[in-house]
């Protein structure tokens, strides 16, 4: 799957363009495209910001125009909060992070400058504007945050559906027999040491322990962990 | 609702606790705890790169020990990228997010130091880790960028379902019929121009304009514009 190219149109600082490439990165994006960035290029800080990310930073094309950065993209969809006076579709993250990973073609997702954002002239030469829902009160994101999720929904898009997590090596739930199994011990070291008073509140008690002992989301080893417990409170 | 809590555990740069506040006023995030930050509090770098999110770092309250920051927390998850070779729950922000907003309670996420992390015993007082899943090589995500994908996705989940994106006043889409109205004038004013050169072909190229039409998501506004471009090419 091609992940999408990240165009930052006129950007202003370096620092701004070494973050968005770190979290690039982080997201398996490869390819990033400059128009016109204010200071120049190559910039000190954005290598700095980079962290390990230099390789993106150092691979990065500079285009006069944001036409000829999106020359040869499919499908590109431009960054922005504000709703513009001009007939153009809006897309939630994980709307346009599911077109790019179906149609996976050359896609870009494109960012203005930190003061204005982009221009409607820019937007008029995407093929929708991507809108990360924010506090109505706040919608100003930094660049590399936008960046960030963005970046963020389209790996999530492209694992398709929950992956599962990889958890420690040997890591395993345990059964809800194991659990019962448990529960039967401590139920009967509980009953012959009096923990249930009255016969009447005795089935709620039982039920409710029970439920908590289910709640845990238990693993193997800690089934192990608690038959000792158990095993030692009970040691004469 | 209540919006989670952002604890720092022994925050290294003040630039980081200024971007983490910055991001979390985007997302409707308001309470930042800070555990022994290294550099000591105020921190004037805080205040810079927290942009207008100057109140969340003038109102952060620091700790000494998490014991403490989580004191009066019901559900806290530690956001970590690592697995732990302790007994734990591994969670996506998705679902760590879900649970913030079923449960509604008193919830925090609790980030560790730039340099290595949380420790496994910050991480014992927790109700669970969350993974932010990257691309497997690079999983190193700069404190800020966690803070804000998070953040996004708890403000995602505490939305519900898909709200629509606000668009423009006067913004609407076109009905099927109006496109076909188009779409059969189009047709017509290409027939007496002898746009369709064999009967064969015809069927075809019909119907494959009108699909072309239909793809749009058209507006209202935007079927006029059509109607008058045709009308324009037509005239003598």
């Amino acid at each position: 799957m091609q992940p999408p190219i990240i165009i930052l149109v006129r950007p202003q600082m370096g620092e701004n363009i070494g973050a968005a490439a770190r979290a690039m990165m982080n997201f398996g994006l490869k390819e990033l495209r400059l128009v016109a960035p204010r200071d120049g290029w190559p910039n000190p800080k954005a290598h700095e910001m980079s962290a390990h990310a230099e390789h993106i930073i150092e691979q990065a094309k500079v285009f006069e125009t944001l036409a000829d950065a999106l020359a040869e993209c499919q499908v590109a969809f431009a960054a922005s909060a504000r709703r513009r006076d001009m007939e153009i579709r809006y897309y939630f993250p994980e709307t346009a992070a599911q077109i790019f990973v179906q149609e996976d073609v050359v896609s870009a997702y494109v960012f203005g400058p930190e003061n204005n954002g982009l221009a409607n002239e820019d937007i008029a030469l995407c093929n929708g504007v991507v809108t990360i829902p924010t506090h109505p009160d706040n919608k100003s994101l930094n660049i590399a945050q936008s960046v960030g999720v963005l970046a963020y929904t389209w790996f999530r898009a492209s694992q398709g559906e929950q992956k599962p997590l990889e958890v420690g090596e040997g890591v395993e739930l345990a059964s809800q027999d194991s659990l019962q199994k448990l529960y039967d011990y401590l139920d009967g070291e509980l009953n012959v040491r009096g923990f249930y008073k009255t016969e009447n509140l005795r089935p709620k008690m039982q039920m409710n322990l029970r439920a908590l002992l289910g709640r845990m989301v238990i693993t193997k080893q800690e089934i192990q962990t608690l038959w000792g417990v158990i095993a030692t409170l009970t040691r004469k």
